[in-house]
């Protein structure tokens, strides 16, 4: 019988699972630290609450669930499975007037994508948002750039650049050159200077029609700013700068930039997007404030201002990098086990470890003590404690440390104090 | 627009989620002690590995997932939503030969199951498991029955018994009284013991046409042991409980019960499960040796010992009984802000709050400061900073501390110390 994962699947077995833990509680430390609070919600949502909200692809790549039919028969899809964190909020939001506003909200759950699976592309994988919703002060943004920030910190990242910019500024420089009707176009185009550089965008937009005069103008602003009617908008930003750097976000790391095109129909205002300088990977955080969604649910519009960190992305990265270490492993304590008739004085000893703190395995098999150690070597514990009648009889045992490879005899009274 | 979860959904609200995750840590605490790992399985299976292993009424629940079809149309139902995590053990151990036996791993992930929606029963809930896979050890067993015995010390549970049995027994007995082909029938009727006693089962058998001579030898049996040919079986009992002792098992709570008949078709050896004493709820906990599953996908049997903690019956228990409190709350320190003008002031404080290991929160609305106390009360803060422009001038905050009542002017540079 063959057996295999689900498409697009995987399993995260103990040891990726314990590099990818600390590396999520390290995350989850620097959003407590701001005061934002844990949010989870179930991996099934109504269909009606999902479909629609992610556009033709986003329909397409919802999974669908069959409503439970009677036996044989298949009911019709009522419900999917979450496509993102960001509607299940606004959902959460809707029906829960009582939480007060703001409410500073982190989620990392799995989402489920039915994209063509591609090397290193799951179809379940994990998404990590911080939002703010129901203010429009600018220390919500600053506060998401400054989440940003610490939590790379926190991961080992050093070489990083947080960019900002306001779609508002954009829309005013389309307009400025009298092509607000084709403001996705133009934005669509900005988006890949990263990738094709000025003189590609220039004949790409040259091929859409767009004189060369609206291009010298687009890229004089992009440039050297000087853009008009956008005073609010960048002293605004110039204040998100300035609170930023006062919790504590390196000056040096974080810019203005009217290049930045993140988001085309979702951002109301200020977006930020955060890309590892030695590194060409793309961004790894991108955020912003988008007051038109989370009302959706809802009668009146709510302010929001939210952040997502690319979780699988930066884990590749680390993996790659050797930034995630399985430092924990299994156990820091093998107890071997003489023979079957000393088994109980094995257990004995494993429980004085385990109440000392140390998580300890024992043999599950009596018998040669070298196949004993070479499980403990493959468990990557620190210490292997032998146990012998010889030991036992003179109320003490022996402890090998792995680590240093020095042995000794130790009293069983003090065998915990000699491990520390 | 009216929006609502899924049928038999729930969102789990920061101070709840809170609250689960203490308790789970503390669980994930005792299982690690034990040396067990952690293993994370995709929530969506092919559905052939589900459709099959849950009986008929499990086929009716499992939720089943449309494949990606073309745009509109509708594929065919090609995967499902886990069921439990027993079978994607089975799968993970078939699929990774290299994993090294005995694997000891734990799983605490939600399953989903289309069961009519009841008070208090979601479609999508939390299981836990632990299971010892490899070895026909019987300390196997013992570890699982301490892992619970400790784990349920570690939640303040003080009230609770571990029954123990062995299917052989269950199963010598029917034999005895020749009804081997009545085995199911018997032990459904044996398993409402607890419900129903001695005489509503004695009528239950009758009723079901065995004679008062087999329902008087089954509960002289039942009763007084006696049962020919389990001299293997019973030393073995006995010696898992004498290893459960030797793991730190408090004898009083651990006892053999022939009358238990946990598992009708699942278990093939010792079986265990936990209820407490101080509670009509039923089992909180259950599990047993089954040699035939985890095998079920590969060529070879493989010997397996799991058990379950019954996770949502636990935490409602806790809730009821006031065991459950969100002791951490949304954050510790609340940084008032005086006016737009000495925010950045409050943020400088934060900042070196939070770099003191406080969790802290700013007042993203600046104004009366009887509003800012009465958010920083509902966020349940500890303490409360004023910094006004006099306080700032000297280079001072005043510390209120809701706890005690009391408030002082600190220097900013003692601000940390002060807190201690």
């Amino acid at each position: 019988m063959s057996v295999h994962l689900a498409k697009g699947m995987r399993d995260i077995l103990p040891g990726e699972l314990r590099k990818r833990r600390s590396m999520i509680e390290r995350i989850q430390h620097v959003f407590e630290s701001f005061g934002f609070e844990p949010l989870q919600t179930p991996a099934v949502e109504r269909i009606e609450t999902l479909m629609g909200k992610y556009g033709d692809e986003g329909n397409k790549l919802i999974f669908r669930i069959l409503a439970r039919g009677k036996a044989g028969e298949q009911g019709k899809a009522d419900s999917a499975l979450r496509y993102d964190l960001t509607v299940p909020l606004a959902r959460v939001v809707a029906m829960n007037p009582q939480i007060p506003l703001p409410f500073k909200r982190y989620q990392i759950q799995p989402v489920w994508r039915a994209d063509r699976p591609q090397r290193g592309r799951f179809r379940e994988f994990y998404q990590c948002d911080v939002d703010v919703v129901g203010t429009e002060n600018g220390l919500a943004e600053a506060e998401c750039i400054a989440i940003v920030h610490q939590a790379l910190l926190a991961l080992g990242f050093a070489e990083f650049k947080i960019r900002l910019n306001d779609r508002r500024i954009l829309r005013a420089m389309v307009s400025e050159i009298g092509a607000l009707d084709r403001e996705v176009d133009i934005l669509v185009a900005i988006d890949k200077l990263d990738k094709i550089g000025e003189k590609g965008v220039r004949e790409n937009l040259g091929e859409q029609g767009f004189s060369s005069e609206q291009i010298d103008r687009l890229f004089e602003m992009l440039n050297n700013g000087g853009i008009p009617n956008v005073e609010t908008e960048v002293s605004n930003l110039e204040s998100i700068q300035q609170m930023a750097h006062s919790l504590g976000v390196d000056p040096s790391r974080v810019c203005i930039d009217y290049t930045l095109a993140r988001g085309l129909d979702y951002y109301t205002g200020p977006v930020f997007e955060t890309v590892l300088t030695d590194d060409n990977i793309g961004s790894v955080s991108g955020g912003g404030r988008y007051d038109g969604l989370i009302g959706m649910f809802g009668k009146k519009q709510v302010p929001a201002v939210g952040v997502s960190l690319g979780l699988e992305r930066l884990i590749t990265i680390m993996e790659e990098r050797g930034m995630l270490t399985d430092t924990e492993g299994q156990a820091d304590v093998w107890v071997t086990v003489f023979n079957s008739e000393y088994q109980v004085n094995s257990l004995e000893i494993a429980q004085i470890l385990r109440k000392g703190g140390f998580r300890t395995l024992v043999s599950m098999k009596a018998g040669k003590l070298g196949k004993q150690f070479k499980k403990a070597h493959a468990a990557g514990v620190r210490w292997v404690i032998v146990c012998g009648p010889d030991d036992l009889s003179s109320g003490t045992v022996q402890v090998k440390d792995l680590q240093s490879g020095s042995q000794a005899s130790v009293s069983l009274s003090k065998l915990v104090e000699s491990m520390q």
